[in-house]
């Protein structure tokens, strides 16, 4: 929420006839995403989004825009990133957006915009729809780091047209968006040369931008628009995404906001606000699976594992962005685990049909949204629930996990199990590029091989804690001091304190362009936004466009 | 400098005789370390040292303590890290010197006692001095931290002795010293065990401790000491470390503070306050090396590549704690390449001779050192200079390089050179792993293995600018206005915005433990070290020990 500004309630749903800053169309095996933001369309007033730069809601439609060209356009191969005015491409994040916003506002849109720019690489990577990107014009801070997300650049070869990161020269920030990564560590830049592009205001433009790698080719202007077709083109006929395929239209999601109860078909949220946290209970599903492509294809998006991506995605952005004061999120399923494991065994056989790819890879980018959001993940797994297989992804997860060893007296369900299934052996890597038994089990690698054996078995708490898939295994006495202690412990600590602990714990092991982007990135620029030099009353963020000059306090720290 | 406090010139010369707060003893192949913090110790007025807290000044003893051992004594082979009180082990950084700091001061803190810990860590693994613990009481925070930087720990099993890191849960902050790290990195706790850990103030003892992976043994407290000298001397077997010589006694290091300069014997640093910038001389050697090992251990803290690791690595600390709003390095060399070749062949050739390993490993350090500080570098080159092999690491250090392409009209030196030497081609290594020469070509790997082929020649600027090796050359005309302009601009940006960028920028490439306590971990606690929770009125840093309880803000960030 903006400072000082009325509680704005973010909705992230939308669909392409209500954009009014991106125009999608489709040619054949070719799509074009043009951005052409509206001035007047900031998600919340006094700040103008002037020269294509954006906010929070013109990210909000490119997010949309980027998921259904996957589901909607199985025949699209390729993406061309485009600006829809004449000559600019996109001046980045609208600054005045900025300096009027809380720092928790600036850290949430910049873990969001990550996110979808991660998504656009996810997109080119493994579902084939490559992305490119057409720069008409000044390609600024935000709008090279757009850029930087797709897989080749264009650039026209005229006065007016440089890519630039000016954001330390002009607002003492960094680039947030992945941009200092992206450059030394996706295109390779020099770190020296490097150094030089970030801190030149006007950017490089032509042969330079080329002989650097900031670019990939430099074309006359007015052959641009040729030549990034004739790009795409050649990168759409590499594809493996059918063309004679109908998509998956993605029906507007159904969700009610009732007090503090957010429900949607499969997912129902409930918010304990003196208590600081969310119970999410997931549903699994209630009916077995369709056999066949044509039966998958057929269900659509009410698929039980594609409803579910959707509906716990739009929760996560909701929370996160909505209810920035509910630190914890308590993690329950409720259903069949043998119904999850026929859907999971589904996922599993058809990998290799476009469709149950994508649902792979939506699942798979919502379990990661879930680590890299700033709130504490418990699991409370109980009797009734269906931790298995891909549900038990949300366990593994968590920051812990308790379950109840035995059963309630008041209650006549059997005794709570997990159960593994092929899709927790790979299907769903972490930011750090290993699937969560993998990260769980650094220590002792061939683990995770043993328990390839065990797919298919009903654990009980025991068996689960000799596993070590659970953390703790409560019985029925101890069950509701431990967990209730637990509970009130987390809502006691600061919420600062456990961002950055969580953050550093979640993710041992190998390092991805993701993981640096999430943990060294944005951890740096977090601190820069707490520092006066950036957003104190002479900070460069907050004169900016003021006429005032910035004041540092030179101190080195 | 703590808040309000005088201006204290922190100086990191120190030896045995001077220690306040450790014991250094030896005993055959084994020494002891042992802390003894002095309560009333303190570098700075305002706080005591109780129950073996640290300070900086503490810190600065076992920095001198870790180094000596490596240099005076060859036979040591393990290294046993206790306490020398009898009821506790350490209770980490002193708090109240904590909340009275600056936020510079706890971060430069938090910087030494990292790369301290590192250094540890590096003597186990590359002087095969190894590191062990003996934990014999409460072991917190940086205790624990501590001990998690030596190789083996052996914690006594009774009532009073646990590990603990209860940073989030008492004071809102981060375990500061790689302590998250290397729980998930280096001994690979299992993520769920590691967030439960970290939030327990009182911390895990016993049987649990062992099964958890927090420490490698326990024993009975009677038991500790004997098993401790055991385990001691079953590693200093192993050691490929000489018994039967004479270590190199590190003399006094001769340094005069006059005015804005100071001057060591190869290294002079002018300050220029009004530019924010300090130029760094290193001289190269005025004569020929030793030829064998002999004459190095004769020439002893004397021979050329020791002294200049040593001055330039005090010279870098006093910059980074005494100098604060001096953010630029300017660094330049003095001397003959031929000289700084003929001691690089002496580095190469007898690589396996105990005390040229040290003298590498040192010049690495302090190399490393350079990188992880918050200042930004440029390496001029220019006639006279001699950026040869070691001393070329220097300009491949830094941020970017200008080398003077051709002479000076008032100059009668030739135009100056640069030369690759076999020392440039993995002897130093950065924090990521990689030489400094692959890390420059991370998107060309093979251009390395080219330049090997250059080894030992002169190259000029035209011939070093197409070699990759340094970012500018302009000629006598430009380079007065090229160079003026681009140490203006650098002193004009705001100082956080580069701190960030730089760390951003320096490390592509892959990541090691090292490279996430720097990269990772220590920008969340900066961030954190700036969060009123942490440290505003009602921050638990500031209330620690008042009595009065920390108001949090909930709002997750």
């Amino acid at each position: 929420m903006a400072e000082g500004g009325e509680r704005v309630l973010v909705d992230f749903r939308t669909e392409p006839a209500r954009y009014r800053h991106w125009k999608l169309s489709v040619d054949g095996r070719v799509a074009t995403l043009a951005m052409d933001v509206e001035e007047a369309g900031g998600l919340q007033p006094g700040y103008e989004l002037k020269l294509n730069s954006y906010d929070l809601g013109v990210d909000v439609e490119l997010y949309d825009a980027v998921q259904r060209l996957r589901f909607e356009h199985p025949e699209v191969g390729a993406v061309i990133v485009a600006s829809g005015k004449e000559r600019v491409f996109c001046a980045g994040a609208n600054i005045r957006m900025l300096s009027r916003s809380t720092h928790g506002w600036k850290v949430n849109f910049c873990k969001f915009t990550n996110e979808t720019r991660n998504a656009l690489e996810e997109a080119t990577a493994e579902s084939r729809q490559r992305y490119l990107c057409a720069v008409n014009g000044p390609c600024a801070g935000g709008g090279y780091e757009l850029a930087l997300a797709t897989d080749w650049i264009v650039m026209a070869d005229d006065g007016n047209t440089t890519v630039s990161l000016p954001e330390v020269p002009l607002l003492a920030v960094l680039p947030g968006t992945g941009g200092l990564t992206r450059l030394v560590d996706k295109r390779r830049v020099r770190r020296d040369r490097a150094d030089f592009f970030c801190t030149l205001e006007e950017g490089i433009k032509g042969a330079r931008a080329v002989e650097w790698g900031l670019v990939d080719e430099v074309v006359p202007r007015s052959k641009l628009a040729d030549v990034v077709k004739g790009r795409a083109a050649e990168f759409a006929a590499r594809t493996d995404r059918p063309a004679g395929t109908a998509g998956v239209s993605l029906a507007p999601l159904e969700r009610t906001i009732d007090g503090d109860r957010v429900r949607y078909r499969h997912v129902v949220c409930d918010i304990a606000r003196d208590q600081g946290l969310a119970e999410i209970t997931v549903s699994g599903p209630d009916a077995p699976p369709p056999t066949d492509a044509a039966g998958i294809r057929a269900a659509g998006c009410a698929f039980w594992p594609l409803a579910v991506a959707r509906e716990l995605d739009d929760l996560i952005l909701h929370l996160r962005t909505n209810e920035e004061a509910i630190g914890l999120w308590v993690v329950k399923t409720s259903g069949r685990a043998e119904l999850v494991d026929a859907y999971d065994r589904v996922l599993a056989t058809h990998r290799d049909d476009w469709l149950v790819r994508e649902v792979r890879l939506y699942l798979k980018r919502t379990f990661k949204r879930i680590e890299v959001s700033s709130r504490s993940v418990f699991a409370l797994i109980e009797p009734g629930s269906c931790f298995t297989g891909t549900l038990l992804e949300l366990a593994l997860a968590a920051d812990r996990s308790y379950m109840l060893d035995g059963t309630r007296p008041d209650d006549e369900r059997p005794a709570a199990s997990i159960r593994l299934t092929e899709m927790n052996f790979g299907a769903y890597p972490m930011v750090n590029g290993l699937s969560r038994l993998a990260s769980r089990f650094l220590a002792e690698p061939g683990r995770v091989d043993k328990l390839r054996a065990r797919i298919g078995d009903d654990l009980d708490a025991a068996a689960a804690g000799e596993a070590g898939l659970v953390t703790f295994t409560p019985d029925d006495i101890d069950w509701e001091d431990e967990v209730r202690i637990a509970l009130e412990a987390r809502a006691s600590f600061s919420a600062d304190a456990l961002t950055g602990m969580e953050a550093s714990i979640r993710f041992g092991g190998p390092e991805t362009l993701e993981s640096k982007i999430f943990g060294r990135l944005s951890a740096w620029q977090n601190w820069i936004f707490q520092r006066p030099n950036a957003v104190g009353p002479k900070g460069a963020l907050e004169v900016y466009g003021t006429g005032q000059r910035s004041e540092f306090d030179r101190r080195r720290v």
